[in-house]
C-alpha cells in the first residue's frame, strides 16, 4: 500500500467524508509534487471512495502533472476564490461533506474558516497531522534509499568543510565553500542553514555562522544536512583545528562516549526516553549534565524535525523503520561547544547510520 | 510610533484583551528577533496596557535577548507544555483574557485549540493578519534603506550570473556561482530559490534551474533576490546569450515596453488594478495576452509576497511608502520565456526602483 492508499484507507476506516492535506511537504509525500505556494493555495483532497484531486495555483498545474500525479489537478487564477472552486470539485465527487479531516498542526485558521464558509455544516473530527505523524514514523525501503543518498551528501559536505577550514576564512565563508561544493554536484538544497561555529561560538547551540574568522587551536562545530528528492539528512561533527586543550579534549570525549553508547543502544524495543537517558547519564556522571540542554534527538524524513522525539517523557517504543538523530551536545559558555550527531534507521536488531564521517577527534592542521 | 507600539494601539483601540503573534517573520518585524522554531512554539503576546512578552524554546532565550528585545522573554523545555506556561504569564499580566486577536492567516488550528484549552472562555474576534497586512503596506525610511541594500545585492547577483553564463555550465551551476559569490560577500540568504532558466525552460514560469546546459543563441531568464536583515529583494532580468532570433527579440521588446510603461505609471493615486492593466494592455495589444498568465506584481518587505497585490480586481489606491514588484512576463511553450522585474517604493509623486541593472536587451558573448 502506498502512502496515498494508506491515507485513503484511514479516511474510509475513520468514517470521514473528506481529508484536506494542506502542508506542502505532506503534499509532496503523497503526490510527488513539490512546491512552495507562499500565500497561494496548494491542497490535496482525498475521499473514502472518489478520486482524489490536487489543487494548485494555475501556474503550477503543468508542473504537478509532470511530477507524476496521475489524478486530476485543478488550478485557479490569482483573482479567483480558490475555496469556491474547491467546493465545486468536492461536490462533483461526493454528497457527503460533513465530516472533515484536516492537518491541525498545519492548517491556518483562515483556511479552516474558508472551508466552513463553503460547507457550513462541516465538522472537523479528524486530525490528519496525527495520522501523518504515525504514518511517517515508518520509512519504506525506497525512502531509506533516498535518505542514504542524502547522508552521503552530508558526508561529502563535511569533507568540503574540513578542507575549507582556514584562519583566513570566516565561519560564513566556510559555509560558502560547503554549499558551493554541494551545488556544483547538483545538490541545490540544504535541509537547514548550514552551521559552522568556531571556538566559543560553538557554545551557542542553534546559533549561526558569523563573520568572525576561524580560530586556530580550538574546536569547530559543523551541523549540516541536504535534501535529496524531498528526503533529508542532518549530521554534526566537531573537529579540532590545530591543537585542542585538555578541557576541549575532555568534553569531546565525554560527548563521544555518550553518542557511541546511544548508537549501541538504539534498537527495537528501547523507548525514546530510555535512549535519551543512556546518553544523558554518561554526560551527567561526567559532571556536564547541566550543559546538555536539549533532547537527544528527533525524527527525520521529509522534514528535519518529525517523530519520534528522543527525549525524557516519551515512552514510545522504537521499532524497525524509524529514522532519527542521536546528537548529544555539551555547551559551556565562554569555553567551547561540542555536538556529535548521526541520523540512523532502525533495523530488525539494531541500527544503521546515514552518515559515516569519522567520529574520532580529528586534529586538522592549521592553515 | 514603532511597529510594536502600533500593534499595542490597535489592540487597545479594538478592545482586545491579548494579541498572539505566531508568525516568525512577524515576530522579527516586531521584536528584531529572527528564528525558525520549526515545530516548537515561538510567540509574541501583546496587551492593551501590560508589558508584552516573547516566548521561545529555552535554547533561544539568550539569542532573543541579544537581538535587542527589551521586554521579558520566557523559555520552555521540550518536555514541558508550552501553552500552560504561556497561560500563567498571561494571567500574571491581566485578568481579562476573553477577547483575542490571532494571526488567522498563520496560526495553525492546533495552536488555536491549545489557546482554547487554557482559556475556555476565549473568543477570537481579532485578526492580526489583516492588521499586519495594512501596517506592513507602508515602509518606514529605515525599512526602505534595508531594502535598498537588498536591491544592491540583487544587482550584484545579476552581475555574477551574467558573468557565469557558459555553455559548459548547467542552469544549476550558474545558480551555484551566483550564490557562492553572494555568500563570499556575507549575503547568506536568498529570498527564494534562485532561478536561472535557459531557452525553452524559461517558458515555465516559477520552474527551477535544471541540470541542462546553458543554451547558446537563446534567452536566459534570471529571477533572484536576497535577504538583508530580514528585508527582501526580488528582481528578474532576461538576457540573450549569443544572438537572439527575431521572435525572441519581439517578445522581449513587448515585455520591456510593458514593464517600462508600468514603471512610468506607478505613482500615488493609481489603483493596483489600473497599474496591472497598463502593462497587460500593451502585451495584449501586441497579441501576447494569453501568454502573460500571472499578476503584474506583489508587495515585498519582510516577505516576498505581501500586500499590495498588483492585479485585476484589486481597487486599492497606491500610496507613498508602498513597495511592490512590477514584473510582466511572456511565456510561450516550446519557444521562449521573458520576465523583466523591478521592485519599487512609491514616493510622493512617483517611484524609485530597488534594482538598477540595465533592462535594455543585453546580448552576451557565447563562451
Amino acid at each position: 500500500m502506498n502512502h496515498l492508499q494508506s491515507l485513503q484507507k484511514w479516511v474510509a476506516d475513520s468514517g470521514y467524508d473528506v481529508a484536506y492535506i494542506s502542508n506542502p511537504t505532506d503534499i509532496m509525500y503523497f503526490t510527488g509534487f513539490s512546491s512552495d505556494p507562499e500565500e497561494r493555495v496548494l491542497a490535496l483532497f482525498v475521499f473514502p471512495e472518489a478520486e482524489p484531486f490536487l489543487f494548485t495555483p494555475e501556474l503550477e498545474v503543468g508542473a504537478a502533472k509532470k511530477a507524476g500525479w496521475n489524478h486530476d489537478v485543478y488550478g485557479y487564477l490569482d483573482h479567483e476564490n480558490p475555496f469556491a472552486i474547491i467546493a465545486d470539485h468536492i461536490k462533483e465527487r461526493t454528497a457527503n461533506t460533513t465530516k472533515w479531516a484536516i492537518e491541525k498542526a498545519d492548517l491556518p485558521y483562515h483556511r479552516y474558516e474558508a472551508v466552513q464558509e463553503q460547507f457550513p455544516a462541516a465538522e472537523f473530527p479528524g486530525n490528519a497531522s496525527e495520522f501523518l505523524d504515525q504514518l511517517k514514523l515508518f520509512k519504506t525501503p525506497d525512502e531509506i534509499e533516498l535518505m542514504k543518498e542524502a547522508g552521503r551528501q552530508a558526508d561529502y559536505a563535511f569533507k568540503l568543510g574540513f578542507e575549507a577550514l582556514s584562519t583566513a576564512r570566516s565561519e560564513q565563508q566556510v559555509v560558502a565553500e560547503i554549499e558551493y561544493g554541494l551545488m556544483k554536484k547538483g545538490v541545490m538544497h540544504t535541509s537547514f542553514d548550514t552551521i559552522v561555529q568556531s571556538g566559543i561560538n560553538a557554545a551557542n547551540p542553534h546559533g549561526g555562522p558569523e563573520k568572525n574568522k576561524i580560530q586556530a587551536n580550538a574546536l569547530t562545530l559543523f551541523d549540516l544536512g541536504t535534501v535529496n528528492q524531498g528526503y533529508m539528512s542532518d549530521a554534526s561533527r566537531t573537529v579540532a583545528f590545530g591543537t585542542p586543550n585538555d578541557k576541549e579534549k575532555e568534553i569531546y570525549n565525554v560527548c563521544l562516549e555518550a553518542q557511541l553508547a546511544a548508537m549501541d543502544a538504539a534498537k527495537p524495543g528501547i523507548t525514546a526516553a530510555q535512549l535519551d537517558a543512556v546518553a544523558r547519564k554518561i554526560i551527567t556522571d561526567a559532571g556536564y549534565g547541566e550543559y546538555f540542554i536539549h533532547r537527544l534527538g528527533h525524527g527525520i524524513g521529509t522534514s528535519t524535525h518529525e517523530f519520534p522525539s528522543i527525549m525524557e517523557g516519551n515512552d514510545m517504543v522504537l521499532k524497525p523503520g524509524m529514522c532519527f538523530s542521536i546528537e548529544p551536545g555539551i555547551y559551556i559558555q565562554g569555553v567551547a561547544g561540542v555536538r556529535i550527531e548521526d541520523c540512523v534507521y532502525l533495523t530488525e536488531d539494531g541500527n544503521e547510520p546515514f552518515t559515516h564521517t569519522t567520529k574520532q577527534l580529528q586534529v586538522l592542521p592549521v592553515k
